[in-house]
């Protein structure tokens, strides 16, 4: 099988490496195609800039997107689809806004589109998720997304940083972008979360204004300080729900018990959970990004398309509605702005610095916290675990771990 | 396809439940025979005492086995993949003994042989393996295959209680046996360590009598007040190490530091682990047992049948040696019987009740605990993390965890 792999960055080269071990060569594998930039240098003889001369190819039957980027990343997939080549990508941006295109192109031209890579990196997170489908309803799905936001908390936590100091800290270690927006805002686990949710729910989540999401941006060492003192940590967290045909999707910084897996999930590890009615809840923990691993997982789905095996059937045309008063939770906040009056209809407390917001829907509270961010931009927020004595008390103590 | 289930007991309930369910029902499964005992009431139109009348039907196309133990499971397996029926169980004391038979009937007679339920229950861990294994080599597993064992520990850590009375409390719960040796002995993390290295160097484990096993059945109270003072967790680990045609493997307690992912698995809960060059460290973790998971997991092999998604092909014929050299160890050990001169030639050092040893083969070490034992039967011993600052400096202290 004939490989064109788009892109020659990190995952694009661990691809080309990977193809090349002896394991996979036994499968008859080679890359006939590098796709670059017209600027790049021709450093290998597979390399062209020529996007054509590797559509028209006959001879390719795989094409790997490893450009990133909403575009051409998204024109070249649907092109190679319609040329009945089949695509693999790890792209999560495109794919969170165009699963739907993708895979009805892929089904009309009878060539398989995996996306394995995009969420979790190398975890095998999308398999996972599909295979727990073929005999359970997932009603939620939790987790740990994003490994640059997590790197930060977690130093945040151990060493008692700044947050600007472990953000440089990150960018120098390659872990954060130069513009760290995608991860520190939560955009990257909003798309991770919401690619999870359409196979979840076999659902197209087209308009994503309403998502609910708050990143860690504003987070402060005192922050992190105060909810270890009281047995927590803190966490950026994408979750989904499902109850009938509603459903809801929410990015926030979360606190866990020390003793819990995520509480414990360290540096760029990813952590996702889900839930189904038979497994119960299941997790998937490891590296969700670097070269290897997410390469790696390319190189999976490569394999099941040569091993003729099938990922699970989606359309994406369950109609399903976005509820923000699914779910409930408590919140704290922290504020130089005049919130109490915000929030009154939630009995809220006094916790030290922080207001408590007692069972709150989910919804409203981020779309109170929009209004509270225009008065003081420095605003921060984290939801609590349900069912810790904050909420039921209104006092702050560490508890013994549920199991 | 129809389906004939050996025994009705947790497994085979619960398969039988889940094959009526609407997702999977979509697949047109239906059990055919459930056999029981001869002993035992006829409560549903399915069952039979009859083995051969399953045997002989030619409409039966899945076998699961869900009677346990090695006989008569052996020769109905046997029987049923030399009858040109696919077999799935759960069983992992006679697949540790049988895997090559069983593959091999298989191979002849052109069926399927699967069973991921039988280590880690739920969890997706053999295909797990088997799908790194298409392109990493695979040079090490590790982890807590045993629910009831680490239920135990787990519950002597957090709530300091003495190892007869959470015993107790495991065999009320029904996490735990009448007679519960296989688990706190060591026996049955030896078979799901032995299945999986088997699979992961395409060896066949035959003889284990040199397969180093101490399990927990020793643990006291003032051990794991001993180890928490000093920021460690006791875990009861299955660990196999490979290199070049040599490999290793071992079950015995195990300290971790508090952060790691191993000191925070719960309850009955697993986390195994594998390293592969290209994927790095992949860790696999939930509920290793329990109705609904376990079926679950016959379930999803039922379907990999019925969609033919082939398992990895391995023959098990690889010739690899058992080096009880290949890894060398921390150990503290405590015992009643006046041991230092046993240990002498690795500068044993004394902490508390305990006595320290340093960077010694596992193999000798276990060697060396036989004779231990012989003396004072009481005896314990658990095994340190590589880098712990007890290690190096002799001393024990709390460090900080490594990412």
């Amino acid at each position: 099988m004939k490989i064109a792999i788009l892109g020659f960055g990190t995952v694009g080269k661990g691809v080309y490496e990977i193809v090349k071990k002896a394991n996979v060569q036994t499968q008859n594998l080679s890359v006939s195609h590098i796709f670059i930039r017209k600027n790049k240098k021709r450093v290998l003889p597979e390399m062209t800039d020529d996007i054509d001369e590797i559509m028209n190819d006959k001879n390719t039957d795989v094409v790997v997107e490893a450009l990133g980027g909403i575009e051409p990343a998204h024109e070249f997939i649907l092109s190679a689809l319609q040329h009945g080549k089949h695509v693999i990508t790890a792209n999560k941006a495109v794919i969170a806004v165009y699963l739907k295109e993708f895979t009805d192109a892929a089904n009309e031209n009878n060539v398989k589109f995996y996306f394995e890579a995009s969420v979790g990196g190398g975890i095998p997170w999308i398999q996972g998720l599909e295979k727990a489908l073929r005999i359970d309803s997932v009603n939620s799905i939790s987790g740990i997304f994003n490994g640059t936001s997590n790197f930060i908390l977690d130093q945040m936590t151990r060493n008692g940083q700044s947050f600007a100091e472990v953000l440089k800290q990150a960018q120098k270690l390659g872990y954060a972008e130069a513009d760290p927006s995608a991860d520190i805002d939560g955009i990257d686990v909003a798309n991770k979360l919401c690619i999870s949710a359409d196979i979840a729910y076999n659902i197209n989540i087209k308009d994503r204004s309403k998502l609910p999401i708050f990143g860690i941006r504003n987070i402060k060492k005192n922050d992190v300080k105060f909810f270890e003192k009281n047995g927590y940590s803190v966490k950026l967290i994408g979750t989904t729900h499902q109850q009938g045909n509603k459903f809801d999707y929410v990015v926030e910084p979360k606190l866990f018990l020390n003793h819990t897996l995520e509480a414990n999930t360290p540096d760029n590890y990813n952590l996702i959970s889900l839930n189904g009615d038979t497994i119960g809840k299941l997790d998937f923990y490891g590296q969700g990004a670097g070269m290897f691993p997410t390469a790696n997982a390319v190189v999976q789905d490569i394999l099941d398309i040569v091993e003729e095996k099938d990922h699970l059937k989606r359309n994406f045309d369950q109609k399903m509605e976005y509820s923000p008063e699914l779910t409930s939770g408590d919140y704290l906040v922290r504020s130089k702005a005049d919130i109490e009056s915000l929030f009154a209809e939630y009995a809220p407390t006094q916790e030290g610095e922080y207001l408590l917001i007692h069972q709150i829907p989910v919804g409203k509270m981020h779309e109170i916290m929009k209004d509270v961010l225009n008065v003081d931009d420095s605003s921060f927020m984290v939801s609590l675990p349900s069912n810790s004595s904050l909420a039921s008390k209104g006092s702050i103590r560490s508890q013994e771990a549920v199991a």
